[in-house]
């Protein structure tokens, strides 16, 4: 009899990611190594692949799974619990959480303690301080990859997180199941729902851990999460997690495209003093000259977190609606002008 | 003192969008008539702009608006109400509605009878019906445009149930200020609140009727209005509808870009002989090349409202994941296949 259908679900996604990793190390050392890229694995020793774990049911479930799937692939699976400090105790929690990590026979395991900040409100201020920590010790552990316990779900409200901010289809695709540096984070579950990790745990008497803040109505996911999104699903009907799944990898694979038009598009719209030409930009679909500003924008020093829909269609007005127009200020310290047919974007 | 900032509001709307129309006529007229294009206006007399008029609060304050501004731009202002004889009276309260509408000084005003199929859903079915009658009676009046009042509000219902589907961002892309032959139909209101358009009637001492449909929980835009739309305002803040709207304008302006793509390089990717060359479909980036398969299925007489997401997917697998796949089978007794190198789509 094989395992339940939750524990082999959770343990083909694992086994599927350990795959793709293998693949690309194997391709990596066929090619000469990545001028300044950075190390994917220490050159001894089979390559170590980390779960990034709270003890919580989904990152246990991955912690199980990679714990199983790893030794058959000659895999070296560790993991990192990180203590943000948030809570009286969360010390003692995240060890208790390694010590489950170390009972499932990951190695090495740690429990890594970060400041966190207050920079973007607390939830940003949090995966800022996380992240940092799990860049860190990848580094320092010669990480191949580092797995997060992401689902569907999760998916599902940072889709609904991007609409709210009403600035396009770049914030409506979700999380990536391969981002940073090198593809170091992989998200295996990304295609699972938070239903069929929470089954696996039980089924596999795995003890987990519910984080109260992902109860706590003061945070706009934990709000979502437990309101929301359930009121949507109550008038739109089941499938709407994975609806709004497939629309983030359909928006992202847009978003790839349309960026891709707008930087090869790029220099053709510029003078010899490469400055942009505004009759050619006007020329251009709107939603490719938009993103021509935007680039144009952050290539000045416009930092691309704080420059939003609203600044772009400022600048965009002065292509398509040009009445004279004066300075028109930008995050960064940037300004832009119109000036005999040319945009000038310069540092203020 | 001028009027309430409501009523202000709603006539601004729809003055912008009776100098389209008026201008967009002028340039008709300076142009050769456009070949085989339905004419725009009569010959004779001052241009028609024709209201369509459930009787609600949103359609109530266009009409309003649309008698107030009509005269001053020698535009006639005539109204269409529609009796979907979905219930018991509703040809008595079609009459009540044009008589209202008359009562603005309307003229023409019609009460027009449809019958209601079934394809489609009862919302579906209503609507197609609802659509064709207005298209006759713009047809038969001769009518430069018929407005509809459809407010941001009904923007943002437009796009979660769009985004419920999850097929990508042209059904996120809501409703189209201009749409339907010769861009007949014109929204004004699509950037107004739903609560401003309300208001107008108020103070304007409009009666306005509230379509018990509009509140039937067995439909799903109402469930959304009442339940769904509020928990995410709830969870999100009151931005939703705004940043929803927003969404709709951004992903529709991006789905033309890609769609414009699409058609540019359908030519070259396809052999002499005309067949799609599935080595240089695999090089386009994926929401070029799904776009490509889209149209190429379509063209071959699938039925786009039929043709999922999951389709194209399908059909992307034999360029993307070809593994010696079997003919794939579409809507429309479309079938598709691989075959040395190339992808044939055919009627099966």
């Amino acid at each position: 009899m094989g395992p339940h259908p939750a524990v082999a679900a959770i343990r083909l996604a694992v086994r599927r990611v350990l795959h793709d990793v293998l693949n690309e190390l194997s391709r990596d050392t066929a090619d000469s190594p990545p001028a300044g890229g950075p190390a994917r694995t220490r050159a001894d020793g089979p390559p170590l692949v980390l779960v990034a774990c709270s003890g919580g049911a989904d990152s246990m479930a991955l912690a199980s799974a990679l714990a199983f799937e790893a030794p058959k692939l000659a895999v070296r699976a560790g993991g990192i619990t990180i203590d943000h400090g948030l809570q009286t105790g969360s010390d003692l929690r995240a060890a208790e959480v390694a010590s489950r990590l170390t009972a499932l026979r990951l190695d090495p395991v740690e429990a890594v303690a970060v400041t966190v900040g207050r920079a973007g409100g607390p939830e940003a201020a949090a995966r800022d301080a996380r992240y940092a920590a799990l860049d860190e010790a990848a580094e320092r552990l010669g990480a191949a990859a580092v797995l997060l316990g992401h689902t569907r779900d999760d998916q599902a409200e940072t889709v609904l997180l991007g609409l709210a901010r009403g600035s396009g289809i770049r914030s409506l695709s979700g999380m990536a199941a391969v981002s940073g540096s090198a593809g170091r984070y992989r998200r295996p579950f990304l295609q699972l729902d938070r239903q069929t990790a929470r089954k696996a745990c039980l089924v596999q008497s795995l003890p987990v851990w519910d984080d109260p803040m992902n109860a706590d109505p003061a945070y706009t996911r934990s709000r979502l999460r437990h309101e929301g999104l359930p009121a949507l699903e109550k008038s739109l009907g089941k499938g709407v997690v994975e609806a709004l799944a497939r629309t983030a990898q359909l928006c992202r694979d847009d978003a790839d495209a349309l960026d891709t038009w707008a930087a090869e598009v790029d220099a053709t719209v510029r003078d010899d003093a490469g400055l942009l030409e505004c009759a050619k930009l006007y020329a251009l679909p709107p939603a490719v000259r938009r993103r021509v500003l935007r680039r144009a924008a952050i290539a000045e020093g416009a930092p691309a977190g704080s420059l939003f829909a609203r600044h772009v269609e400022e600048l965009d007005r002065l292509i398509t609606g040009w009445r004279g127009q004066g300075v028109i200020n930008l995050p960064g310290r940037v300004v832009a002008r119109r000036q005999g047919g040319r945009l000038v974007i310069r540092q203020g």
